[in-house]
């Protein structure tokens, strides 16, 4: 515990500031490679005051990732708006950036570190990370000019997803894929996903 | 080490009888549900005669995989010659069956049952693997009357497995995916790869 008394807005002030260090290194350095020794020595506070914000490292990831949707979001109009780039080009190059988002300063979490936040994720903080996650994608698709139902953002999370994880997971956590094919698969994934896009846009929600 | 001594004869039919065995109990109860001490007293030897011929589970599961290989290529002949199924549905339901491996007697790993078997291999055994998985798939590509270089079976191995592992590995393996759409990411999957055959069909292999 800090030895002075902090007052709840410093301590707001202070949360805030680690959630937006954290995230600028980890997509400088990837989760990986960051600890949380760097983020709270960067925000200049001590290890055990730290800990009173966010009790693990993930509980800090977390908050990173929902820092990061509205920066996500924007990336994504930023395509859209792009007058040199065509509804389809803009979409799959928002993809494409966010499979290789390190290149990108787009944090994507690989399997295990999926399995490790969802995993420290009370009952309450899963369904708000559903519900976020919902939300993040359904602007996405409003941003593709796609209204979507429920069933339809589930299936593009499932499915950018897919994209997203896959790459990555080659060759450790999915050794009988071929290695060399990788890049043809997730190639392969985005177009296969624009194409589906790109027919929901032609015709309204159900 | 068994009392009486085999001649190498002997040997080899068990060998093979433990690879029959195992394969058909797997079919049933699936890998994680199958002991190495089930299939050795199906096939009526000792626990260390079984370990002479296989040091470990994983061993006879490559060998289980290798002796099903022949197995789903006759699967998918079958759904090519029904004169009820269009080239399209044959393909669209070989891969279903597949992907839905447990219910048809497919033997699909999950993906630590495929961590744990590639991480077993040897570098001899694991290069033996990759040449009987792409004649595999080639031979299924040759089978759905598509002439394929090695890039265009390499890329189809991936997809394939995507498709596979994807179901299984929602909500554990992958738990940010969206458990409610696991189904639809699945029958999506299947549709974009025969989208992709039915175009490589079309033409040349190059």
């Amino acid at each position: 515990m800090p030895k002075v008394a902090y007052s709840e807005e410093e301590r707001q002030r202070i949360r805030e500031a680690l959630v937006v260090e954290g995230l600028e290194l980890v997509k400088k350095q990837g989760i990986q490679h960051t600890t949380v020794e760097q983020i709270y020595q960067r925000v200049g506070i001590s290890r055990t005051f730290f800990y009173s914000f966010f009790p693990t490292k993930e509980d800090l990831i977390v908050e990173m990732l929902y820092l990061q949707q509205p920066q996500i979001l924007a990336h994504a109009k930023k395509k859209m708006d792009d007058p040199n780039l065509s509804w389809r080009e803009g979409v799959r190059q928002f993809l494409y950036d966010c499979c290789y988002g390190e290149r990108n300063g787009i944090v994507v979490l690989t399997i295990p570190e999926q399995q490790r936040l969802v995993h420290r994720l009370s009952k309450e903080s899963y369904q708000v990370f559903r519900e976020k996650q919902a939300k993040l994608f359904g602007e996405l698709l409003e941003c593709f000019g796609i209204r979507a139902n429920r069933k339809c953002i589930e299936l593009f999370i499932n499915l950018s997803l897919t994209a997203m994880v896959i790459r990555r997971a080659i060759p450790e956590v999915l050794p009988m894929f071929v290695p060399e094919a990788a890049d043809a698969t997730v190639e392969f994934q985005i177009n296969a996903i624009v194409d589906c896009l790109a027919e929901l846009k032609g015709r309204p929600a159900d």
